[in-house]
């Protein structure tokens, strides 16, 4: 029998879900909002995915659920598992990549490097924070935020007020006085098989991701080790199946210290698709229907993968191909069918190679040619 | 815009130009005979490839139309030209890939290196033929032949009496002794751009592809040069665009003969979705579009595709996947979607890494779990 994955979501994450599945024989099914979406030739349903009924009839049609992103309720994914499907990762899992209180409190009880951090509820908490820390915080919203969003960096308890909310409560974290960011990629079946790719340095604008490299360089030995074993540590006491990433800081005192996870296919794997023997979209497909996990190697010494933020003013990326192209042969460019918009995630870039000065000059290369409307 | 490709035919070829459009962001259109075919996720009209009408009315909703195998007859190809619709490769050149007595005459004509052929209309003229060769012969039906249909090896003009039907014409040619079977692929954009694959060693069982090795042992040189030589040639001469196949063999003088031409991505490229920077299945269509070639080196020292034939006697190829991909954790698994038949062509695995030995042995391995229903 063909295997068939269900998707919730119908962004860049589930498009790139495609060519492994068409390659492997697995059947997709994505839920989206709308057609049109990056994953439209995978869609089978349209809907809210906060709506129970739909997404439960959807998942019936499945022999997996899985997510493009974190946003559907808990109530809907322990729906659709009290109707007999499967969701990987499960909600019990899930929940610490949707609330970021909750994360940072689980990851604590597990000892594992987390900043100072505290929930705050009134402005008067956040002073006291601010206080003990400088005088400055990174204060987020629990629930929803991405790319930067639901994130901001405050020196004063009025800079938050409006996202304090009666009953509500935000996350308030120090901040971290960091060298460079990396990001641990794992997966995980839930027989408990894991594969690890190597840890990659990734580098942040404006919050949001703009290149990768692969592996990072300078990580061989004890901080690849640090990586790897918080990447599992999370993964197995958490209970995780498919794709986490673990988004690091590496600090002054060379140790790492935790910032964010996902539970999915992960920006910061990108490079995976050209650059690594199994790509984490093929490795997330294969975990979530608890297939062997696939070789994890590097295909080449390094990869750069650079994200194309915003696409051109005017046309699309396939318009700038003739020249893009012509100019950069050795590059892949993965474009997600998205019209152009400030700040928005529509493609990216992936170089790899010997030497890692070329590679960096070809990817970003590779990258300027699709324009900015940022 | 959105770059539009219309695929004639619904196989596994049109299946594997389905990844390399997701990741460039041009769509792809298939127009299929039923469905449920191999590329069926891409199918968007359903008909008879040899109705003229069907044909031009689907080639009005693409920017380019192409194949998926080469059946398409001469007079539905000049309808759609005549419509407006590029076709690529355009109807002159396919001809010869279509009609094996016009690719004789045409390369004999370019003085390239054929085997002694004849057009025969008669067992009379046969048996001339066999007794000037050594009383053996290939015999071939021009068109419609392929995976060894439509090719015999006769010992006596009796043996095809029933393929000679009044006025009907074959090809005779002689048998070529030959060490071992190679092809050249050479993508061609209209503009006259060219990039070129290494030359493979392809292994054949029962007149159908059976393994390929990337790049062909001991070519390098002379060898090498000269298959290159020949396919950069038919292509130019021929007006090819796109995937150009050359078929060859290397004779007991080490020198090259042709054997057969497909004007398509084709089995002994396979290796390149894992094997090479730029896939075969991307290159094609980065020609039809007239866009710049990508690099055609190869991403590991070796790469061996072998193809799955027939199929397990019961069940998918995915359900022999929990022994399989656990067996062989850096095999990349290609499924076709389809049911297993004897002999058919269901699937392919390709294996790559710097021993010959060991990455011949890995892809054997993974091949052997699919069973055969041969």
């Amino acid at each position: 029998m063909t295997p068939i994955v269900g998707v919730i979501g119908g962004g860049q994450l589930a498009r790139m879900m495609i060519p492994p599945a068409v390659a492997l024989g697995v059947e997709l099914r994505v839920f989206a909002e709308a057609r049109g979406e990056s994953a439209d030739l995978a869609v089978t349903t349209t809907g809210d995915f906060r709506d129970i009924e739909s997404v439960v009839e959807f998942a019936r049609s499945v022999d997996v659920i899985t997510f493009d992103h974190e946003h559907v309720p808990q109530e809907v994914i322990a729906a659709v598992v009290a109707s007999g499907t499967p969701v990987r990762p499960k909600p019990e899992a899930l929940l610490y990549a949707q609330d970021k209180l909750l994360m940072r409190e689980r990851l604590g009880e597990l000892g594992l490097p987390v900043p100072d951090w505290a929930r705050i509820h009134t402005t008067a908490e956040l002073d006291d924070f601010l206080a003990a820390h400088d005088g400055r915080a990174i204060v987020k919203t629990p629930r929803g935020g991405y790319d930067g969003k639901g994130v901001r960096l405050v020196r004063s308890a009025g800079e938050v007020e409006e996202w304090l909310a009666p009953g509500g409560e935000l996350l308030v974290e120090e901040l971290v006085e960091f060298r460079r960011e990396l990001a641990q990629l794992v997966a995980r079946r839930p027989s408990g098989e894991l594969a690890l790719w190597p840890v990659v340095e990734t580098i942040q604008r404006d919050g949001v991701c703009a290149e990768v490299i692969a592996p990072a360089p300078r990580s061989a030995g004890k901080l690849a080790d640090l990586a790897a074993d918080i990447a599992v540590t999370i993964a197995e006491q958490l209970d995780v199946v498919g794709v986490l990433a673990v988004e690091l800081f590496e600090t002054i005192d060379e140790s790492l210290v935790i910032n964010e996870l996902a539970m999915r296919p992960h920006n910061t794997g990108h490079w995976s698709i050209d650059g690594s023997t199994t790509s984490q979209f093929e490795q997330h497909l294969r975990a979530v229907l608890d297939l062997p996990l696939g070789a994890t190697g590097c295909r080449e010494p390094w990869s750069v993968m650079v994200n194309v933020l915003g696409g051109p003013d005017s046309g699309s990326l396939t318009d700038r191909y003739p020249l893009a192209l012509r100019d950069q042969p050795t590059v892949k460019f993965h474009s997600y069918g998205k019209e152009s918009r400030p700040g928005r995630k529509v493609g990216h870039v992936t170089a790899g190679g010997d030497d890692l000065d070329d590679v960096v000059y070809r990817a970003r290369a590779a990258s300027e040619f699709f324009g900015t409307a940022t």
